[in-house]
């Protein structure tokens, strides 16, 4: 297994990289500010930020590798083998996550995360897993820029495994959703979680593939869109919309909730945020208008291939 | 008990009327806009919300009184009488919610709630208790703005026990905490719930008590502070202080996630949240700066009188 964590720590720190380079290639004069820290309980991690640039409110990159004792509560949060959930084990684990929060609100949010974990008994791996995804969150809807999105990794995953896509793409739609306002949290992606088999190989090999994807499956849009034109109503429900992503990350997402429980660093779970949101009381689409489109597609999720 | 049930719609009627009055002398030019909704469950109430005026970015009042059956998931996350909190039981309630966002970051929001609730086995009143509390979150602390909130409401309370100032204050300071940051949302003020007892009349007295305290303890600093001149970097910590505010309502506050779990009508939940507010990674405040002494003060709660 050694070979798999190392393989799979290149992959965070080859996709961090390649995500900063792609930002500074859309936004030459972002200057990114780099944090190394260390965990308490073992390990660290270093995240890679740049905000209120020109081109991004918000947009980083974390990689972290991080081991340790996980408390039975956490592990039980963790869902997968239940004969594991409740029991604290040691772990190892490592991954790569990111956002991007453009400025422009015809220039869509992504996200992209993807980790391995080990549970430990002494020395002996009793349970490994791969996990992570990629989705998409538009405040105006372009559908090529969704269509684009998915055949990307729809891509990625038919080379590996014909049945992926339409699994991991369905996992996606059920997963990020803000289930206080029934509605998505974007147009989706792919989403998996605790991926095992036989071997690691084939699996790290798909998932290699999935993290190499996200550069060009996201930065084309942004480059695409960053420059639109847009009004003062539109930079409103763009800031809305971020509401909303706060709502889900905050409410919702495992992820988010698991590394505020654990005590990560605070500074790197959050970094997921917003620059600003707006809550407006009782805000209210137009019928037919260009935000009512978007609310539509998350209520009723569309197949974009 | 009907009449207890009576007296306490009529309190959080008067206590809704008494806060949009308050914010009107305040703001004269301030219009709320009163929303009347019905509960599918049962029951209803009424939004009244002020946004974006002169001197609130949002400030609103709720009273609600709703009934029906709660899940036992819901009962269990209710808390109280732990024989009580697997059994799906029906309910009936009433309470009326107050949040209060100033433009001003040098005027500090505020947040109240007093809420009556039962639980019945047919028409009997199986459970029934008290709720609520009042608590002061500036971005800037003033002392004497601390010490003036927290008088009002001791001596409500130190008018139907003496020991209820200080043991609803360390409830406060306890609940209102932002538990994966390590700091209070803001400094306090009180805080109960599942207070019953022989006969709810006292309580109903106590409770009035407060709900009364809340326009005197509040508006004056409101008054006071709203016109305080203030530049960029201020505005900009009171938007990074209302990030917090957002965090410690979705992810901490028992109330809030209460309401977006059993369907309650998500605007009203929500109507807590501020207009605006800003995650900023990394954001450093400088040592000896009123940044920090706020800091201070929300990680080491003070005795205010």
């Amino acid at each position: 297994m050694n070979d798999i964590r190392e393989r799979m720590i290149s992959l965070t720190q080859r996709t961090q990289e390649a995500i900063c380079s792609a930002a500074c290639r859309v936004d030459p004069a972002a200057e990114f500010r780099e944090d190394r820290w260390q965990r308490d309980g073992g390990g660290g991690g270093t995240s890679r930020v740049v905000q209120d640039s020109a081109v991004f409110d918000k947009a980083g990159a974390n990689v972290s590798t991080v081991h340790g004792t996980l408390s039975a509560q956490a592990a039980a949060s963790l869902g997968g083998d239940s004969s594991l959930a409740d029991r604290a084990l040691d772990f190892w684990a490592t991954g790569v996550s990111t956002v991007v929060h453009p400025h422009n609100p015809h220039a869509p949010t992504a996200h992209a995360n993807f980790r391995y974990f080990e549970r430990l008994e002494g020395d002996e791996v009793v349970a490994w897993w791969f996990g992570g995804g990629a989705d998409l969150t538009p405040s105006y809807l372009v559908e090529a820029d969704a269509r684009h999105f998915h055949r990307s990794f729809a891509t990625a995953c038919d080379a590996h495994d014909p049945g992926y896509y339409n699994r991991f793409k369905k996992w996606c739609d059920e997963y990020f959703v803000i289930a206080h306002r029934g509605e998505a949290r974007g147009v989706g992606g792919i989403f998996f979680d605790h991926l095992t088999g036989p071997e690691p190989e084939p699996l790290l090999r798909f998932v290699e593939a999935c993290a190499d994807a996200f550069v060009p499956a996201y930065f084309p849009i942004v480059e695409e869109r960053y420059q639109t034109p847009f009004d003062d109503r539109q930079k409103e429900w763009q800031q809305v919309r971020r509401g909303r992503y706060v709502e889900f990350n905050l409410v919702d997402d495992r992820g988010t909730t698991f590394g505020l429980r654990t005590a990560g660093r605070i500074e790197s779970v959050l970094m997921s945020l917003p620059l600003t949101a707006r809550w407006e009381y009782g805000y209210d689409v137009a019928d037919g208008s260009p935000e009512a489109a978007l609310t539509e597609v998350l209520r009723n999720p569309v197949d974009w291939i």
